[in-house]
């Protein structure tokens, strides 16, 4: 019975992220759903992305929050259009959440739109927005143990972000021992270290972030 | 429909924690539902307790995790009982599986039993497990502005412990702001800086932690 439920929800999920998949291709619009732990960085490295975008590629955001709305003004003070969910208590986007929001942003005159999921390691990685690109920000201080707590969302992501390595002198923190894990669970994942605070490696993620948009 | 599912969940969960209460108010056991982000510092807190009250208090634990026993490992080497929970990708230990892991432990020989739930800022708040005591353990890099972003898990702590202090001075991370702001949501909440690394400030977290087991 139970189970039942779940797939009814992943079935309805599912088809909603298809037509939110036919919108952004309706629009060319290249979609990053950015997922992490609470406080790794998400909305770091989404202020970063459009500071070095600036220019080139035309950016939407939604930012997805249970509660407030601190980082879509940090991000609208950038001059993007961005829309905030509050998800009122649930612990990850969904489809249909990503689809009202959908409607407030000007869809024709973005090219890359990046979605800051709800910070969690583990529910978001079961839901399908209709993104081309799944982004996971691991951060240093989180430690090197975390592919083997929260193995399915290391296995779900497209790219690993090992943000905050400013801080890798005060930290016990194997970056090759972590990408190897990584590697072990998910062998065509691109890894890029780098620091949201320092820029340090920033470059690097932005050129191969737009090789895929315009590829 | 789904709110009455939503509903019996939690009227299941809350009837199977009060027969939980009831079994370590049997035993004299209290219970600590130790909870945070992922990599905030949950098990190294526990190891550090588990050192500090040697030969004061028989400590026992229940290690929750997504997957993995590697935490369950750790604390084994310090000679207590350790219980390993594997959710199997639930996001949060409920009463049940606390229940369960509960008939592996030498409950009348433990006066305080420390169950690590699994990481995650969301979903653990709303899953009464029949403990004495909900201890949020928020560490330093995650960022000053998490009581905006999770309020509900900084609502229903009863001690925030501010973990990496030996941090900050490589953070923006204003320790007066952050008290101040999680005390505007929980008035009641004991909040304790500390450092599991250097140790700094974890005398008074055990010192009040003792005064609560023996009161």
């Amino acid at each position: 019975m139970e189970i039942k439920i779940v797939k009814d929800i992943m079935g309805a999920n599912e088809q909603i992220a298809q037509k939110n998949r036919q919108l952004f291709d309706r629009n060319q619009v290249f979609v990053v759903n950015v997922m992490a732990s609470p406080g790794a960085g998400k909305t770091s490295l989404i202020l970063e992305t459009i500071k070095r975008l600036k220019g080139r590629v035309k950016v939407g955001v939604v930012e997805g929050d249970i509660s407030s709305s601190l980082d879509a003004e940090a991000i609208g003070k950038e001059g993007v259009p961005v829309v905030q969910i509050n998800t009122g208590g649930e612990c990850h986007l969904d489809a249909n959440m990503t689809s009202t929001a959908l409607g407030s942003l000007p869809l024709g005159d973005i090219r890359l739109l990046l979605i800051e999921n709800v910070g969690n390691l583990v529910c978001p990685a079961e839901f399908n927005l209709g993104e081309d690109l799944r982004v996971l920000v691991s951060s240093t201080p989180e430690g090197d143990d975390k592919p083997f707590k929260y193995p399915l969302m290391f296995h779900e992501a497209d790219v690993v972000l090992i943000n905050k390595i400013d801080l890798l002198p005060y930290l016990k923190f194997d970056v090759d021992a972590f990408t190897k894990t990584i590697k072990g669970i998910n062998q065509k994942v691109e890894i890029f270290p780098l620091s949201c605070t320092t820029g340090e490696g920033v470059d690097r993620w932005i050129s191969w972030l737009l090789s895929q948009v315009k590829g």
